[in-house]
This record gives C-alpha cells, structure tokens and sequence, in this order.
C-alpha cells in the first residue's frame, strides 16, 4: 500500500473517519486513498475555515477526533483562525496538510511556503515523514497527540502520499492522565474550609456533567461560588443540570463577579484576566490579595470528595420564557428560542452583541450543549455547527451567528446542504459590527479633529450595502425566512426544527444599545 | 499624537492612503486616526482575504502600495493566502497587523498567538515597535520595504498605538537599483548571437511595456523565442503591443514550449518549473544540456542595446473574435469576452480551467493588463479586482472567475457594491473543481478498490446542491444574471460594461473536457 493508503487506514483504525476536506493537487492520494477505506467519510468543504472549524466542532462532541485536509501553505492559512479556536478549546483535531514532494521542494515552486512555521502556530504536535515507511506510524501517533493535546498535524509530502512501502500502525496507549499531586488540593480544601470567599472558575473538561456536579457539590457544602470560564469549548446545561454562571466578557463585570474573592480555585481555567487591553485598565482580573490555587480540571473530583461530604449540588429548575409578541430584539428573540430550544440540542453561539441574553433565555430550556468562541476568532459558529451535526446526527443543532461573523465562513451553509445536517442557524441582523462600536469608547479611541468620525463608523457599518442573508442562503442550497417580529421569528424557528436539514432564519434586530 | 496617528500620517506622506481594513478591538486607535488624516480612505472588508487581495490589486496597478489592516494573528491568517499571492507577485503591500498591547502579552489572552512566525513566512520585511517614539520611523521604513522588496510587516501593539509621543516621519529614499554588473550580459548575448536556440523567459516588471519592447526588439534582431512566466503579477497585452506567449501551466505543454533551447535566458522570471510534482516526471522544466542565464528584469533594457541594434518588435495586430452564438461554453464564452473587452481594461483573471482559452481570444483586443494567479492560492481574483479598482477608478475591470475559486472570497462583491467599483465579474460555473479532475489523472491517484471513486469524485463536485451566483451576488447588493447562451453572456457582459458599478454575470458552462 502506498503513503495515502497507510495513513488512511491507520486514522481509521484508530477511530478517525471523518475528514472535512479542501483538498488540492497534491493532497489527491489521500482523496483516492478514502475511497479504499469503508470506514472513511469525506465532507467537502469550499473554504478551510469551514473544514477546521467543522473539526472543532466535531472534536467537542464526537468520542473521537475529526481530521482535516488541507493543502499546502495557504490552504493552512486559510484553516488557521479556526484551528486557533480550536487550541483554545483544546479539541482534538488531526491535521493533514498536503505538501510538495520532497523532491520538489529544491524549486520553490509557486504553492510552497513555510508551512511548518504556520502549522507550529496552532499546532500542539506535529510531524512531517520524509519516508513511507514513518507514514502510518506518524498517523498513529497524530491520533494519540490529538487525543492528548489538542490540535495534531501532519505535513505530508506528495511523495510520501504517493509512494508503496506504507504500513498500518496502531495508535499508541494513552499517556495516563497524571494523577492529582500528593498534598495539591489542601491548600484549596483549606481556603474552602476556611470561611473566607472562595471562588471556583471552572474551564477545559469541568464545564461537562461530571466537573459541574463536582463543582455544584463543593459550592452547596463550603458556600464557594462556582464560575465558568468566559467561552467555554462545551458546557452542559439547562434543566435538571448543575447550573453555572459564566465569568463575563466585559472585564468591569468580571470584575464585579470576582470582587471581594480571597481565593480563586482553578479547574480546568486558566488564570481570569480580560479579553483586550484598555488604557489605564488592569488586565489581570484576580482582585488584590486574592490567591490563586490552580488544580486543573482532574482535580475537581478528588476535591468534591475532600469537601464536598454529602452535599447536593443545586440543581437548575425547568423554567422557560413565554414566546414574546412585538418587535424582535436580542431580547424578545432569546426569548422565543429560551421557548423553543429543543432536548438534546447542540448550540453553537456566535451571536456576539446580539446573544447578550441567550444564556438567560436559555437557562431553564431542556438539557442542551453550549459551544462557544473559546479563541475569540469570528467566523467560527457556522462550522463549528456543521461539525457538531456531523458528530451528533440524531441531535438538533442551532447555531446563533451573528451578521458580521457569519460573513467570514458562510460556505459552511453549502457543506451543511449538501449533506443534509439539521442545523438551524439564525443570524441576528443588525447591520453593523455592534461590539466594535461599543469598544471603541470603552478603549478610548476618540477620532481626532477635523474629521467627524466618518471612517470609524464606516468600519463598523455593514448597512450599506445591507446584507441579505436570505438570497445568500437560497444561494447555497439553505431554505431560508426573514423574521421582523418575535411572532415571525417563533413560527419560523419551530417550523426550522420540525423539519430536517438544514434552514437559516434571518432575525432583523437593532444593534445593541 | 498618539503612535496610530504617527503612522498614519507617516504612511499618508508616503502615499499610503488607501487601507483595505478588516479591524478589531486592538486596531481601533488606527481606525480613529484614519479620521484625522483627510488622505486616508478606510475600505470595509468582510473577510481579510478580501482585505489582503485588495492591497495585492491595488499595489500591482496603483504607483504607491497600500495599507491593509489586519485582526491580530487569526486576522492574519485568514489574510495569508492572498499575502502569499501579493508574496510571489512582488507586490508592494505595507501589512499593519494589530497586537495586544506589551503589557498584556503575559497573560497570554485567548486572541493571542505567534504573529511574528506567520507573518514571517510572507514578509520580506517586518517590524514590531514597543515605544511610541520608534511607531512613525517604522512605518516610513516599512513603505520603503515594500517599494524595494514587497510585504512589509508592521505588528502594532495597542498601547504603542494609543500612546501619546508619536513623530511622524519621513519615508527613507530608495536604495539606487543595483546596475547591471560589468559582464554580466556577455555571455547572454553571446548565446544570442550563437544561432542556437535562445528562449528569453521574462517575469516581474518585465512584463510590463518597456520590458515586452526590449525583449521583442531581442526577438526580432536574433530569432530568440520570447516566453513570459506562466502567472505574471500584471502582465500588459493587446493590439499595438509586443505580443507575448505565456510559459504553459502543464508541464508537459511547457516542456515542449522549451523543448530544444539551448540557453534560457531568464529576465525577471525564475528558472521555469512545474507547479506540482508528478511521479515520475521531472520538476525541473530546463531540457537537458540547455544553459540558464539569470540577468534579472533590469538586465533586459541593456541587453537588447547591446543585441537588439535597430530591430523592431513585432507588435500584436488588431484583431477580436466575431461575437458566437449557440452554447455557452469555455471557448465560446472567452470569444465573448474577447469580442466585447473594452479598451484600458484590467483584467483579473483566476476562471482556472474554464478559462483556458481567454488569453488567446483576447490577444487582439485594445490594449488592457492582465492580472493573474501569481502564488496559485485561490480566492485572489475577486479580492484583485476589488483592489485594481480603486487603484484605477476610470478603467473598467473584468475578473474572470471560476466557481470554486469565487467561493473563498466571494464577500469581495459585497465591498465592490459598497465602493461603487466600475467591476464586471464573469464567473465560469461549471459545477465542479475541475482542475482537480485533471490532476487526479496526472498524478495517477487511483482509487483504490473495492470502491468505485465515490468520495473522488464527491471532492471535485460543486453541484450537490448547485451554487447560485445570482443569488449569492444579489445578497451583497450586486446586480447579476445568468447566461446559459454565448447571445445572453454577450448581452449581459455589453450591458453590464455600459453601466457604472459592479455586475455579476454566472456564465454556465460544460466542466472542461
């Protein structure tokens, strides 16, 4: 078997089936290579940016990962806001960048580029075999990487693709997880026993069922308050689960949040600190005097158990809005899909300014998965939604996404069309990049004199021309419905989600504020 | 002022005014200085990669770059591939890529990431300044970075940007251009002068008017064969003008072009290569026992003094195709085009495989600039088109467009309907990748049994569900229609050239072969 043939086969031994590709000329071996493995699927996409971010979401749901197929250097670059998404959420993600053969490289031919320095950007692991015979074993070892670390990527040369001599190799054993350090968590179970308040920022594994009973343990037995982290890669919620605030995007509201703690107890989060810099503004969230004990997310258990004692964690009530009447607004439409949110579903939110009040809307809903900008990348709702139903075909996908974002990867509809995932996707329209208006005071970036601020608010106007989201979507294949009011947003959201496949609902709203 | 002030109106001395921007949070102290400097013009995009291409245009027709403004390091990443094509064209572009301000770095925020590793790998040039004093130096050396070398890289934390101490300054003059070095041109023209067979390869700024006179004065004096690089940054052409063939993307067609030479003589271009590799077939396109001189695109004005005495270039006659009639296909299509291409016109040009016989059809028309798909990253040519416009609001511009390559950056229509550009987009939907049916042959991927070529073929197919282009254009406010018949595109492509503003034309036609 050839290069292509044992790095298939090897994913696909492993449990790696899926590959969202884009491929090119010298990523046709692979291409060829899916089609002699029965248990290899390939979901074409029409940008990178979907086929990465389509990993993501797949990785944050599937039991295995996805992997990606790129080509060359600008194929990666294309890939790359998704992939640093998904290293900030820690998905597993199996990266194959094609490349030229190693006999071509001397040329510098057009497509060649430092694919390496790129690639190590994002990238938690990587390997380019330079001889057939490393071809399955780097497979193997990609998978692994992925499984441990985040995103894994293999460069393969055209060659290597293309030539015989591969083997199967068979995924190397897990590391096992190290276990919790001898005497790590008595500072922690301590500062809970001790009275003084006690915050625990839950991030990473904890935002699932089991870290979120652990933390809702420790905070009905010690009094700690539990946060999570600001956008966590998969958080389950709703009713009957756990429930857990989410540390705010606005660093003068984390702050809040955080104020008066004496110990911020880390599981799985990293140490809060804001978003941006703002001039004259602290950028570390942790209050003064306050200690930090950072556990990571294993240690959220054995601390329960140290502390937690009997304890029963609160539990979120069932609870839903009424489906609103009148004007559509970031209010009344998070209203209507708090009313609406079926069990099971999977939603991916991207909704930005306009999603201010899904969280609450939704709190009550049935038990449902939350995904989220964990890397701060827009354009990533979209396919992250796409590989979430690819991972999850029985479950009803929603995304939220707003205007300006979904422009960065719309094709991800097409790819959603073609293989008939039941996503609905409603992309709140209001016409402008409403988070840069807002941070362009909270920054202070004050347009000097004699001009009028023209360019500055023309950089966050998408009204002129406006954007019609419905033409776009009918465009690719997507059944689409405009809604000016809740009552419209309502009949249109649940028809979505009685039919299957996928459907876009344009809700027209005003910015923010 | 504050360091964005600094360099905005450090760049606005040099003749950067022209931004193609795509900001977040930490640029905005940039967009507000934009405000205060009437040279400026801020130009919205919704994707970098439009952003990115749009300076790649600009500066490949404009006589100063551009600026483009970028999203720290997943905004630039998605701006990559077109930075790679502006890479390989030599196109002066001037890259300011937004950071966290230096005192934030530490906290490692979630939009963090190595920039300088990216960016590094399509920079010829790149600076990071951590004091406001060093922001307008920096922005003047890095106008003159991309006058003599192309990308130029300015990573702009955001407190040196809204920090006060900001000087503007003043662009260094231009290192004089090496001459050409005693000797240097003998053994070139004795190889002219030998009566073996010469092919003069030109490429860069050679391409252009005085190089095409000196290499056809070349021509005519010695019989040397004059080739141009298969993707040439801006290539002029047309009735009046020395004609040129373009080096053939298929190797095999461009082994035969060169077959027999006995030197190359290489003018700007680099010594020829194929564009992927294929087993076992040789990359290296020079026959064997054929000599290269490399003089470089400065060279060739000398060279013909020294050879061309005299001569006279054969200059392209005047001459379009009849306009067709009957189905529309590549041929019939690129006749219309040849028929109708109004005089000044740019043509960007990335229809791929469908548009294989527009060069040929339109080798006669008034004269006009050919743009082309100089790094093989495709999603330039609507991104190209956008930005030759603004550099040239009085020509018309006609980008040629293939279906798959038209969906990576397609929000470019959206930003041609803003600015009002005078652009004509014919894009070729064929329904398929079809250049990747072509190399699925050539590099022999054969699919291996027991499959049929399911997944093969389903990575080359762009009809399930079909695109529609009208849909898609008139969803960013750009007019379209579609023409089944050479009569309807040559109606609506006259149509659309006689009125201002941007047209989208959806040519339907046969996948090639």
């Amino acid at each position: 078997m050839n290069g292509a043939q044992a790095m298939v086969r090897t994913l696909a031994e492993a449990g790696v089936g899926v590959w969202f590709a884009n491929p090119g000329t010298s990523e046709l071996h692979l291409v060829a290579a899916l089609d002699g493995e029965p248990r290899a699927r390939g979901v074409l996409c029409l940008f990178e940016g979907v086929a990465t971010g389509a990993a993501d979401g797949y990785g944050r749901m599937a039991p295995d990962p996805a992997a990606v197929l790129l080509h060359l250097g600008p194929g990666l670059g294309n890939g790359l806001a998704n992939l640093h998404n998904a290293r900030r959420a820690g998905t597993p993600v199996v990266t194959v960048i094609g490349d030229h053969a190693t006999s071509h490289e001397r040329f510098d031919a057009p497509l060649q580029s430092d694919i390496a320095a790129v690639a190590g950007s994002v990238s938690a692991w990587m390997r380019r075999p330079v001889d057939v015979a490393e071809a399955g074993k780097a497979a193997a070892e990609a998978v692994a990487a992925a499984r441990a670390a985040g995103v894994a990527t293999l460069v393969v040369p055209a060659d290597v693709a293309w030539s015989e001599g591969g083997d199967v190799a068979v995924e190397p054993p897990a590391l096992a997880r190290e276990p919790v350090a001898e005497g790590a968590l008595e500072p922690a179970a301590a500062a809970l026993a001790s009275g003084e308040p006690c915050v625990v920022l839950i991030g990473g594994d904890a935002t699932r069922r089991g870290g979120l009973e652990a933390a809702g343990r420790i905070a009905a037995a010690t009094g700690a308050r539990v946060l999570c982290e600001t956008f966590p890669a998969r958080l389950e919620r709703g009713a009957g689960l756990p429930a857990v605030e989410r540390l705010a995007y606005l660093g003068e509201m984390a702050a809040a949040q955080l104020d008066g703690a004496r110990h911020i107890i880390l599981a799985g989060a990293r140490r809060p600190v804001t978003f941006f810099a703002y001039p004259g503004k602290p950028g570390d969230l942790v209050p003064d005097g306050c200690q930090v004990h950072d556990l990571g997310a294993d240690a959220l258990g054995p601390l329960a158990d140290a502390v937690g004692g009997d304890a029963v964690p609160a539990l979120q009530v069932a609870a839903r809005p009424d489906v609103p009447t009148g004007a559509l607004t970031g209010e009344s439409a998070a209203a209507v899909i708090g009313a609406l949110l079926p069990e099971g579903a999977i939603v991916s939110d991207e909704a930005n300014t306009s999603g201010l009040w899904l969280p609450g809307a939704t709190a009550g809903a049935p038990p449902h998965d939350w995904l989220s900008l964990t890397g701060g990348a827009i354009g990533q709702g979209l396919p992250v939604a796409t590989g979430a139903a690819i991972a999850c075909p029985d479950r009803p996908v929603v995304c939220m996404e707003a205007d300006g974002s979904a422009m960065y990867t719309l094709s991800a509809l097409w790819t959603q069309a073609r293989e008939g995932l039941d996503v609905t996707t409603v992309v709140f329209n209001n016409g402008s990049y409403a988070i840069l208006s807002m941070e362009t005071t909270r920054v202070g970036a004050v347009p000097a004199p004699p001009e009028e601020g023209t360019i500055t608010r023309d950089m966050v106007d998408l009204s002129r021309p406006a954007l019609d989201f419905v033409a776009l979507a009918s465009g690719m294949g997507v059944p689409a419905s405009r809604a000016h009011t809740a009552e419209e947003l309502a009949d249109q959201f649940g028809k979505a989600l009685a039919e299957p496949g996928p459907h876009l609902i344009e809700a027209v709203v005003p910015p923010l504020g």
